[in-house]
C-alpha cells in the first residue's frame, strides 16, 4: 500500500509472527503459517493484507473486507467474512499499530555527521548520530547516542539531548534539556525567551528569563509548536506527553506525564497540568491555574479556573461538559422563542 | 508607488494596453494612447496612475481621486471626476489585479543552483530552476522545470514538485507530491508525521503514518502553516485552494478545489471539505466530518457536525448563521434583563 | 540559581549598587555594603539572594523568605522578616527586572560574520555584527551596527535593520524595514506576501502585494509569528510593541506604540490598533476595524466591531466586559433552570 518512494515494507511475515508480536490469539482454523505481505484499512485491503476493526462503526466494512487477516476484539469476531484469518486482540488498534510498525519501522538515517553541518569543537556528539547538512550544534551541547538531527536545525549552546532523539529539519532548540527518544517535528521552537515584561505607562521593561525547558523521555513535539523557557522556574514537559502542531506553551508551565495537547491549543504562563490530561484543539488555558490528573478539555474551550482531577469541561468560559450541553440547548431554545 | 528596494515597475503602458489585458472597455472620449505609469489606491493616486473602485463604500474617494485612469463597473462610472479615463469592467478588482500584475510581475530569481545548496546526486532538478544557499534536496526528489526553492528549505527524499513551484525560505517538505505553480510561503511544514497514536492507561503507542500529502496545481500554502501527511490514506489539497498563515491541516484531511482557509483555522483528521468552501479565521473543524461545496464558516466557529452544500454557519458549536444571530440577540437581551 | 550552562552571573553587587540602579530606597538599618550574589523568587531565595514582592498574594512567602534582601513597596515593607534588607520601590517588579538584568545581561555573541554565512557582496553589514552559520543576507540588505543574526536566518534583498537588532535562528524577513533594538524570536516570518486575491466562480486571482512591513524601535516579535507585508499601504508595528508567539498579523494592519499581543491572537487585514492596546491570547480581530488607545480585549474574544479608547471587551462576538459577565451569568442560570 504505502508509496515506495517514502516507505519500505520489511515484510512478509506469517500470521503467527504478527500474533506473537502484538499478543493476539489466533482464531479457530487459522493457519499460523499464512503469509501476510502488508497492512491496509478494511475497505482497501486485499489478498495478503492484514487489517483491523477498531471501531464498531466500521462493522459493515469488516463484513465485506477482502483482507486475508484481521485484528478484532472477541465481541465482533463473529462478523468476520469467511476465509479471513481472525487475530483476537483486546485492543485491536494498539495491536494494529504494533503490526504496522513491524512492516514499516521508522527509517533511520545513516551517514553520520554531514561535512556541511557546523558542529562546534566543544560539542559532544554521541555514537551513531546523524547530523544533517547545515545543522548547527553550538558550544558545549551534548548529543546522546543514536540521535538524528536533520538539516538546518539549530541546537544551542549547552543544550543536552538524551539518546535516540529525532530532531526534524528547521527546528530551533536552546536553553533546554531533553530526555531519551524525544521526537521534535519540523519548525518547532523550544527554549526561547518567554513573554515576560513589566508594563506601565512608561513602556515595557523586560524581566530576564532565566529558566530552562526540561522535556522528559518519549515526548513528541509538533510542527511549528513553541515552548518558551521558564522565567525563574523551568518549563517542564512530562514523559510520554504528545504535543500536536502549532501549540503554544508559555514560560513556567508544567505538564505531567502522558498528556495530550491537540493542535493550536495554548497554555499561559505558570499553569500546571497533571498526568493524562487531554487538551483538545484550539483550547486556551489561562495562566497560574491547576488542571488535575485525567481532566479532559473540549475543543475551543477557554479555561479560566482550576479543573479538578478527572473533570471534563467545555465552553467559554469553560464549565462542566454537562452544564455546557444544558447551556447550549437552553440558548438554542431561547433563540427559537425570541424571534 | 511601490518601494524600489523591493519592487520593479515594468511600465509605462497605454490605457489601451491595460484595457485589452483585463477585458475592460474604454469609456467615452478616453484617449486610448494615454500613458499610465503606475497603479495606486484611489486616495493615494496621482497623475499617471490607474486606480480602481471595487467597493461602493469608497465612492467618495472615487469622486475626488486624482488618478488619471480608473477601473470601475458601469453602475458607478457616472461618478468619475472629470478628466479621469474610465475603464469599464464587470469585476473591477479582478481587472485591477491583472493590471497590477502587469506592472509588477513576480520577480524570478536567476542564478541556477547555488553552490552552497546540498543537492543529492540522485535528485532530478528541472530546467531553469533556482535553488538557494543552504537549501537541501534529498535523495530521488524530483523538481519540475522553472521551480524556485529558496534558502534553507529542505525538500525530503522522494518528494516531487511540478513545474514553476515557488517554495519560499525555511520551508520543510517531505512525503509529498505537489502539482504545478504551487506557492509555499516561508516556514510552512508539509508532510510530517500526523498526530496518530493509541492512548490508554499504559501510555501512548504510535500508529505508523504511511500516507502522503497530495497538493494540486495553483495551491498556495501560508507562512508557518502545517499540513500532516495521511495515516493510511493521503492528505489532499485540491487545485486552486488558498491556505493562509498558521493553519493546521491534520492527517487524511481532503480539501476540494478553490477552497479558502483563513489564518489560524484548523481541520482535524479525516474531515472532507468540498469545492469553494470558505473557512474564516480561527475556525476549528472537528474530525471525520463532511463540509459541502460552497459552504461558508464564520470566524472562530467550532464545527462539530456535517455542513450541507451552500450552508453558512457560525458559533460554537456552529449553527446556521441565522440561528446564530438569533441566539446572540437573545443572549444580549437576557443579559440586560437579568441584572 | 540560573543554570551555568545557559546563563552567566556577573555579580556580586552591594545592596547600595542595586538600589541605585533601580531607584529604590534602603530601609532602616540596612547595611549599604551588604553583598548580594544572585536573584531568586521569594520561596526559593536563600542567603545572598535578592528577591521581590510584586503581588500581595505572595505575602506569606514574603513573611518567610530566606532572601537576604527584598524589593517591596512601602505598603508591605512592614511584613519583612527580621534580618531581610528592605529596598523600597514604587514598582518592585520593574525594579526586580532591572536588578535581574544587571546580574544576567543578555549574552552578546562574538565572532563576527561566520565564514559559513552567505552574505551577498552588495549587502552592507554594520560594525560589530554577528552573523551565524548558514544565515543568508541577500542583495542590498542593510544591517545596522551591533546586530546579531543567528544561524539559518534569511534576510531578504533590500531589507534594512536598525542598530542592535537581535534576529534569532531560522527566521525569514523580506520586504521590511526594522528600527533599532528589534528582537525577533526563532521562526518568525516577516514580510511575506499577504492573503490577497479576488475570488469568484472562475477561481482565485492574486492581487499583487506591493507594500512593506515597517517595524519600530524596541519591538519584540514572538516565535513562529507571522507578519504579512502590506498590499498597497504598509503593515506597521509601532515602537515598543510586544508580540508573543504564533500571532498572525495580516496585510495593511497598523499597530500603535507599546501594544501587547498575546500568543495565538490574530488581526485581519487593514485593522488599526491605537497605543497601549492589550490583546489577550487567542483573540481574533476582524478586518477593517479600529481599536482605540488603551483598549483591552479578553482572551479568545472575537472582535467584529470598532472598539473605543480605553474600552475593555470580551466574548464572541465581543461586548463590553460588563455585558459579557452579565450574559455569562444569565446563560448559566438559564442552563440550570431549563433542565
Amino acid at each position: 500500500m504505502a508509496d515506495e518512494r517514502f516507505y519500505q515494507n520489511t515484510g512478509p511475515y506469517t500470521v503467527q509472527d504478527l500474533a506473537a508480536l502484538c499478543g493476539a490469539t489466533l482464531g479457530e482454523n487459522v493457519d499460523p503459517n499464512q503469509i501476510i505481505m502488508d497492512v491496509a484499512p478494511l475497505h482497501k485491503a486485499n489478498t495478503g493484507h492484514i487489517s483491523c476493526l477498531h471501531n464498531p462503526k466500521y462493522i459493515e466494512q469488516f463484513k465485506t473486507t477482502k483482507a486475508s487477516a484481521c485484528l478484532v476484539s472477541i465481541d465482533y469476531a463473529q462478523y468476520a467474512p469467511e476465509g479471513v484469518a481472525v487475530l483476537l486482540a483486546s485492543r485491536p488498534y494498539r495491536a494494529y499499530g504494533q503490526v504496522a510498525a513491524l512492516f514499516y519501522p521508522p527509517l533511520k538515517r545513516g551517514g553520520g555527521v554531514s561535512p556541511q553541518a557546523a558542529v562546534h569543537s566543544t560539542a559532544k556528539i554521541g555514537k551513531n548520530c546523524y547530523i544533517g547538512p547545515f545543522a548547527v550544534i553550538e558550544e558545549d551541547a551534548i548529543i546522546g547516542d543514536g540521535c538524528e538531527i536533520e538539516a538546518n536545525t539549530v541546537i544551542g549552546s549547552g543544550v543536552e539531548l538524551g539518546k535516540e532523539c529525532l530532531i526534524s529539519a528547521n527546528v530551533t532548540i536552546s536553553h533546554a534539556l531533553l530526555g531519551k527518544r524525544v521526537v521534535v517535528k519540523p519548525g518547532a521552537r523550544i527554549g526561547q525567551k518567554g513573554f515576560g515584561f513589566h508594563m506601565d505607562e512608561s513602556g515595557h521593561l523586560n524581566i530576564p528569563q532565566l529558566g530552562r525547558v526540561i522535556i522528559g523521555d518519549d515526548v513528541e513535539v509538533g510542527a511549528n509548536t513553541t515552548i518558551d523557557r521558564g522565567a525563574e522556574a523551568d518549563t517542564i514537559i512530562g514523559c510520554g506527553t504528545r504535543i500536536d502542531n502549532l501549540v503554544q506553551i508559555a514560560h513556567n508551565v508544567q505538564i505531567g506525564e502522558n498528556c495530550v495537547m491537540v493542535a493550536q491549543s495554548g497554555v499561559a504562563g505558570s499553569t500546571q497540568l497533571g498526568r493524562f490530561v487531554v487538551v483538545a484543539g484550539q483550547v486556551g488555558i489561562a495562566g497560574h491555574l491547576s488542571v488535575g490528573d485525567g481532566a479532559k478539555i473540549a475543543a475551543q474551550s477557554g479555561v479560566m479556573r482550576d479543573i479538578a482531577k478527572g473533570e471534563t469541561v467545555a465552553g467559554y468560559p469553560s464549565v462542566s461538559v454537562r452544564d455546557w450541553h444544558r447551556q447550549t440547548i437552553a440558548l438554542k431554545k431561547l433563540g427559537e422563542k425570541g424571534n
